[in-house]
């Protein structure tokens, strides 16, 4: 359904209910630093951003991975604008399932 | 301080002030299912608990690893009474530092 409203349907990836993530992947999403700091870009910023808008320290194909990821475990939406794929963060959703998760997260990034 | 405090004091591990456990080391330690099995026992039990009093599906030495794991994370307190070694969950200390993330523990175990 969100997959149709984002529009560009056939290319939007299938996206989990939070609800049915276990926490299990949860913590194995959260645990690599790299895909923290995605969470925590997008979440500072406030807004979606696309993949190359987040400044990482691997190569594309392995960002492309740790996307794939956060979006299995439920922590982003990823839709199309044109050629590029944009990133939201599932704050709202996630915090109702997981409260505090994502505070610790946002946390991390302010003290470094 | 909290070692002499305990009594048995050369026997006991050294336990690390929770604020200077990195989410990274947490995520780390809570990642293994196992570890989050420990935590929620003793969470349920609300009270200290020696390490074989919890019952896990692994061997003695493994048990031993992963409590290793949670004391040097800030998530237990080891000491000994007489020949038993027990564990108290830092709940306070730890909520303090990371709310929520007890509670989702907690509540994976609540749920199966």
């Amino acid at each position: 359904m969100a997959a149709a409203r984002e529009g560009g349907r056939d290319r939007v990836p299938p996206h989990p209910d939070v609800q049915d993530v276990g926490l299990q992947r949860v913590l194995e999403a959260l645990v690599d630093p790299v895909r923290r700091r995605i969470v925590a870009e997008l979440d500072a910023a406030g807004a979606d951003l696309s993949c190359g808008a987040i400044d990482l320290p691997v190569s594309k194909s392995t960002a492309t991975h740790h996307f794939h990821v956060l979006r299995e475990a439920g922590l982003i939406r990823q839709y199309y604008v044109g050629t590029s794929r944009m990133n939201a963060l599932r704050r709202a959703e996630f915090d109702a399932v997981f409260p505090g998760l994502l505070d610790a997260v946002a946390a991390e990034r302010a003290r470094t």
